[in-house]
């Protein structure tokens, strides 16, 4: 095999394609160290594309975008829309408990590929073949704004219109020790703002009334 | 400006290499965006290198051993032996501050420089000048045995020799709240080991009573 559809490589060396797609339940030789080298590439090749696409965005607005690309999830998705479970080479177990259709797995074969295409034809056509898979997604990412947290939304908001910073009080702490359920509240005063939120941690429970906060200030209406 | 002395790069775009070396304190126009692109092509290029001279490495020492060239310490140490604090271009309050001479002031410039090199030049020059800057270091990596930390190395010695985990047993948590001591033992009878090891951190203490039994196992007579 030199070639998997929907990617636009043909491979010189078969041997690199087949190991890339080779996951380690196979055995000894197996794919990631190629993984290790794909995830540096694809890493550099998206980051090179957003700072020319998103002039306006600072650095750290620029890696949560990256984060969005680059994640396991992402790649996954992309993985499944080229069909990539049907070329990876599973152990027995891994066969059996579906492994070829784990995320995991999945996003791993991926930029395994991107490390052999690398490898085998250089720099260029390796950019090629990750801004072919890549862009699509790239081209629909939604405004750096929107990726911040809640909480840094909810303050950024606040600041902007000159009120102070939010307060959050902990309003209850129930449930047994390793199912702990937080109840928050939220409190911006100036602006009208008192809401609460619940979750398994103080940390989720801030960002859950963050963004009730933020929905309460999207429906009010403006003056 | 077009060069730097010890990077072997001359810039067409003069205007390129200024914004590298402006750290933040001089205004909104400055190397921060450079330095996102310049930290992730820095991190391909070595990764790349790595795979390539290291091929007895599995993912996860090819890991430890970019961590060491790419972290901050490393980057500061080789922008000192290039001189970079006599060209970065700071704030009045930074440089007062002695801002030059900060170790994170320095390892951010040279990435900055690296991705100001790949906007001017393109990817085979900045891989060069990455190499060029990067080689003497990387030549003097550890093995990457060596990079793992203590409780890892005492763990996989043990196993290897047929014996059973180690024990950390909590011995005193001493000292005030923002200032505790943790006193552990680290135990493994079937080789003779019983060692402590003090820190700051129940980590920490682990971490050190495990590099004390690599120690006592190093200087054990072997039978």
């Amino acid at each position: 095999m030199r070639e998997i559809p929907g990617i636009p490589y043909r491979f010189k060396d078969p041997g690199l394609l087949a190991l890339a797609v080779s996951h380690r339940s196979v055995g000894r030789v197996n794919n990631e160290r190629l993984e290790f080298l794909g995830d540096s590439i694809l890493n550099f090749v998206v980051s090179a594309r957003l700072f020319t696409l998103k002039e306006d965005n600072n650095e750290g607005e620029l890696s949560r975008l990256r984060a969005r690309v680059v994640r396991g999830d992402t790649l996954a998705e992309l993985a499944i829309g080229l069909k990539l479970g049907d070329y990876i080479k599973l152990g027995e177990g891994e066969l059996r408990s579906g492994g070829y259709k784990r995320d995991s797995i999945l996003a791993d074969t991926l930029e395994a590929i991107f490390g052999a295409v690398y490898l085998d034809g250089g720099f260029k056509p390796c950019e090629a073949v990750i801004l072919h898979v890549c862009n699509p997604f790239i081209a629909l990412l939604p405004d750096a704004d929107e990726l911040k947290d809640p909480k840094t939304r909810l303050q950024e908001w606040l600041q902007g219109h000159g009120y102070p910073l939010p307060e959050y009080t902990l309003l209850s702490e129930d449930g047994p020790p390793h199912k702990k359920q937080f109840l928050l509240q939220c409190t911006g005063e100036a602006a009208g703002i008192e809401v609460t939120g619940k979750g398994g941690s103080r940390r989720k429970a801030e960002q859950i009334a963050a963004a009730a906060a933020l929905e309460f200030i999207a429906k009010k209406p403006k003056k």
